[in-house]
């Protein structure tokens, strides 16, 4: 047999017979490919939750990797890292979370986790509970289970209806798993009511459901304090996701869970079949940079900075869309005002076809968003007319730009 | 409702309520069990495939880190890193494998690259063909599967029956994967000969089953070329797997795939559901490293040494298991002589609990190493009187020592 002469020509057709049941017809996720088409740099780009590049700590963590690597052990295999517990039950205690170093259990970023409490709960073919709209993690995290996914209503202003969590429960089906985010809602901004959290912590315990209750946004809050978690209410049948891809930097895949401590050890097998359990080099810039102390006083200035930007999106929408000379489609838009995460929700008229509108946007104008039904969850239409907004990424004044381009660009659609 | 005061309790029925069915049972791999009780300073272990703490270069990782974090954006969200498949293809020629950046594929280390071409490949309960010893990283990443795993022989002279392999096609089995380890196999420290590499292609190319071949530890072989990998006879039916874990450092988490291009997007889909598929710091330092141009030399270090430490391992086993005054189960005690890698396989004799045997040697002779039966695959009794013993982690005349105390358990053993 002679050595194959072209790689990387499998026909598609003979990919078809190889590939899972659930790789059929799998596509990069949406926010890949805006990733990708927004990320020219003259574009504006509301479209992803990503940190304020000028406030990602690149001094701090080099000096920390250089205290890490003073001892060479720290590159080897090991346990994963106690001391980085032992900080974030610190942290947590800042989010209301009393817990113990031994129920945390850390991950390759708060997507890991998801997958993990996936792979833990949800047998193949099993039932899922979602949003109609969420961060669309769960659904790629789930999709290899091929689950039964049932989902509820959920709303840019008050969150996910709890009285359709009730009925679904009600009804007899009970998930393996339901999915929610409380704070700084990932696409709506919303953050849930005290009563809603504590409704759902009673429902969670009443129907023996799990709650995986995710909590990236959570440290980003900008009207004082928050309720309390639903973990707060309930610590056995809620748990807790936590990552610092959006308080200290995404490049670290660094996230952690707080479960009841029997989980953890199934957890730690669960990881190692994934990505192998073991400390990495990023757990330990992480924990030596949270031993400076200076950590708290960082988050205090990204709140008040992404509260700034927050301030300047909802002028900005309020001058370039219900302003004088805004268009007729500007005048009927309506979003809501987050009091915390990275993200305002944007409801366009029904009448606009927003994958067009994005893309218009992008050619014409130069500035991204994330189209609302990336985060449709079934097969309805939620999100089909809504846009997520992003206020975290752009500086204030380009923030300002963008929305004037989105103005026109909505301007220009309405016109074409 | 009040807080609940004490988290972390949930009963032990309740759990087994919750959890998925494949959890059921699920222990830590045997592996970690080991690591953690041969964890203490004063056991020699050759238990583990960790590289030699003295050869992982922090102060080199240190520059690079430096170098990569005098640019902010360099912890932002990011596409995996281009350069880095660059110097990938580099590497990979001096593995025999000619390949495109197009066709690399950025992984979490090794490990997750076999948990994402299993979610690729592997319906829930589809079938799966494994060797009856092999790393248990492949059962533990495909177990939320409940794939149906056939076993074939194999063995640590001359490593996979691939007249079983034929044999079992011939039946009408047809795997979603084949894994197999064709350089300094992991735990057998056999390699293949060159007519069973290309045997085992044809066979993957007439019946269409996927091999993915781990080469976690190809880069250090000891007697000069290998044959060609099996991917260099059919780089379309067979998938590459590689790792910095062994060769630069674990706590890096770096690792690849080389795949036929058009598997790319359909793997970074599932990676954005395991852990999002985007760059790492650790993919900008190992870059940085590799654009120094010295991993060579390092590559070269390492085999000198590692030969040399396998050389140490071979002499006293002779010496203290066949020499003057060995024991009766010492002498009759067999090993492998690899040309690759870190693992030496012996075979005790049958009346040995290896189990046994490795708790009385690390209570009472502070030695230890990893019982062969951790590597089965299958119900059958593959692996259970044999030890697999790393060569790598300890310094030679340690190495020296520790086959002494193996020697003296073995004796109390046979006298206990």
């Amino acid at each position: 047999m002679a050595l194959a002469a072209a790689p990387g020509n499998v026909a598609a057709v003979e990919l078809q017979r190889i590939l899972s049941r659930s790789m059929t017809g799998l596509r990069q996720s949406t926010l890949r490919e805006v990733m990708a088409q927004a990320a020219a740099p003259d574009v504006l780009s509301f479209a992803l939750g990503m940190p304020a590049p000028e406030l990602l700590p690149a001094a701090e963590i080099e000096r920390a990797t250089r205290r890490v690597l003073e001892n060479s052990a720290h590159l080897q295999y090991a346990l994963p890292l106690p001391a980085l517990k032992e900080w974030l039950v610190e942290l947590m205690a800042r989010r209301g979370v009393r817990c113990r170093p031994s129920q945390i259990f850390l991950t390759t970023g708060a997507q890991q986790g998801i997958s993990l409490v996936a792979q833990l709960l949800l047998d193949p073919g099993g039932p899922l509970l979602v949003e109609e709209t969420v961060y669309d993690g769960i659904r790629l995290a789930t999709r290899i289970l091929e689950p039964e996914v049932r989902t509820v209503p959920t709303d840019p202003r008050r969150g996910i209806d709890v009285d359709a969590v009730e009925a679904v429960l009600e009804s007899g089906f009970r998930p393996a798993l339901l999915y929610l985010i409380t704070d700084g809602h990932n696409p709506l901004g919303v953050s849930l009511s005290e009563d809603r959290r504590r409704r759902l912590a009673e429902l969670a315990r009443r129907y023996g459901v799990t709650l995986l209750e995710d909590d990236a946004y959570g440290f980003l809050s900008y009207e004082g304090p928050a309720p309390p978690l639903i973990h707060a209410f309930d610590p056995e049948w809620v748990l807790y996701l936590g990552s610092f891809s959006k308080v200290l930097a995404p490049a670290l895949r660094v996230g952690w869970l707080v479960v009841p401590e029997d989980l953890v050890p199934r957890l730690s097998a669960l990881k190692h079949g994934n990505d192998c359990d073991t400390a990495t080099l990023s757990q330990r810039i992480v924990a030596e940079h949270l031993s400076r102390g200076d950590f708290p006083l960082h988050l205090h200035r990204l709140r008040e900075e992404y509260r700034h930007r927050r301030d300047t999106l909802l002028a900005a929408l309020e001058r370039h869309f219900h302003g004088p000379g805004a268009g007729r489609l500007a005048r009927a838009t309506r979003w809501n005002r987050p009091s915390a995460g990275m993200f305002v929700w944007a409801e366009l008229p029904s009448s606009v076809d927003v994958a067009r509108l994005l893309e218009l946007a992008i050619r014409d104008e130069r500035v991204a968003f994330s189209p609302g039904q990336a985060f449709a969850m079934g097969e309805g239409e939620a999100g089909l007319h809504a846009a997520r907004l992003s206020f975290a990424t752009l500086s204030p004044d380009r923030i300002d730009e963008g929305v004037a381009r989105l103005a026109r660009a909505l301007a220009r659609y309405d016109s074409g």
